[in-house]
């Protein structure tokens, strides 16, 4: 059986097919301009494979760029809510998709979708509670609590803790809404103000990593205490500073001070890790989220 | 069918027996000392009813003061670890009890079960996500997500989040382990040793409860950020200051700043609550723990 994936960021649609088995068969990538431009070509990618081949697709993922609506009851499910893109403001990617190609439709957030891709087919297999984070031009996460991902009010904002200025930085907080955020502090936009220059450029400036690492490890802290996650997952243009990896478990270790105190933390590098489906965590999620769609949909028609 | 119940906690335990409806028909209170000398006060409580009533108890369920460990493959399954109360210390509770009253023993932590008294009697009835956070001589924690109590790793610390002191803050965080985390700038030991006297005689500070008020609106806002719980109750002494409540509602609001943006959030006084249970939450959540625990056997019986 196949299944539609669709990877729905702020600057790339990524669509793909895939099997059971995460497998990606076919995948295209078309640029997020306005919901009149790009949905008919996401559309269009889904029904020629329909009209074209032997296996068609049953079902379709979507791992969306938020904040979105996940509460079924809601008469907004489905829709990009508040979003600063605004042709996108308000609008019901589910619905217009469920319509136009009349199939079930899975939805979650981008990083959720990312989690669950790791926690299928990654590193992150077999495991209850897990996170996955992404730095780069922001900062979010994906949770994984008692075996499902979390949503509960709305879904969690990892990047949006406050995690207070540190002394040592000659830089400011840049989020819009916070003076001490995560996101605010070590998202690429808040290094690139700091320094002068865009992270990539900055590679071989020791105190910039020793900054970021720091930071980083107080919210991994923070996350520990309050999700407890089983293996915490760091991706995002950020994290291609490879170098990060070993101080962000030497930060992690410093202001945990030895508080928590559970077999997984003595093996930090299997515990704090990079992704490890080559990039394709988040189309693979969403390949994951079809799959758990359909099978929803056969519960509930019960 | 009766359950019976046990809130250990550092100072005193108290024991009680259940029905099936969180119903309590009995109930004592026995000093925490030594496990030599408490233990045994314990189980005779509980062998004496079975002894005298018609109705036995069928199982005890156990909401224990930690950090304790939770994990059912672990070979430490069941035991107090690493606690200050050096008596307690690798201490095997649940396989004392199991082994003297021969019965199911279900076992969390001591605020996991106050929040299970309120998600199955109380105010947080019907939500898959919450949080009772108690706020006394430490603060403490207890998660439901995905309508299951969290334990993940090990299980949440909530007391334990990095917050950043405030520059309005004439005094200090008091945790031996952090320099800047939750319990140690907000509760009681550090309100004391700022203001010099207890919080109970501060009663008409303003000053006291506006910087108490600012401490909790900033953890309350991590909560959200992470754990997305769709209500947050409150308990512990300090929380008996119940002008703290619309204090802390409104500095909320003020660290959220807006980026939370959820129907639940414009009805704060039902989102950010006091306990619902006139403290039996407590009590009746360690009934609720014999109760899963029974059918817990009965199914892996199977």
């Amino acid at each position: 059986m196949l299944f539609g994936a669709l990877e729905a960021g702020g600057t790339k649609m990524v669509v793909a097919i895939g099997d059971g088995n995460g497998k990606i068969l076919d995948r295209k990538s078309i640029p997020t301009t306005t919901p009149e431009e790009t949905m008919p070509l996401i559309e269009e990618y889904f029904r020629e494979w329909n009209q074209n081949k032997d296996h068609e697709i049953k079902a379709l993922g979507v791992a969306c760029f938020g904040p979105i609506d996940l509460d079924r009851n809601s008469d907004t499910y489905g829709y990009i809510t508040s979003t600063p893109k605004t042709a996108w403001k308000n609008y019901n990617i589910v619905g217009e998709l469920k319509d136009k190609l009349g199939i079930p439709v899975g939805f979650d957030t981008d990083v959720n979708g990312s989690l669950l891709g790791e926690a299928t087919w990654g590193c992150a297999r077999g495991l209850t509670d897990a996170i996955y984070l992404t730095i780069g031009t922001g900062i979010g996460g994906g949770v994984m609590s008692n075996g499902k991902l979390l949503h509960g009010m709305l879904h969690p904002e990892l990047g949006h803790i406050r995690i207070g200025k540190l002394s040592s930085d000659p830089g400011e907080c840049v989020c819009p809404y916070h003076k001490d955020c995560f996101e605010g502090l070590a998202a690429g936009p808040s290094i690139e103000k700091r320094w002068g220059k865009k992270g990539v450029e900055l590679k071989d400036e020791a105190k910039v990593w020793e900054l970021e690492a720091e930071y980083i490890g107080i919210a991994l802290t923070d996350f520990v205490m309050t999700l407890s996650p089983q293996k915490i997952i760091l991706g995002g243009g950020v994290m291609h500073q490879e170098q990060l990896f070993p101080m962000i478990r030497q930060a992690f270790e410093k202001y945990n001070a030895g508080y928590i105190n559970a077999d997984r933390l003595k093996y930090l590098d299997e515990y704090i890790v990079p992704a490890s489906l080559n990039d394709d965590q988040g189309i693979m999620g969403a390949i994951k989220l079809a799959i758990d769609e359909l099978d929803y949909q056969s519960h509930i028609g019960l």
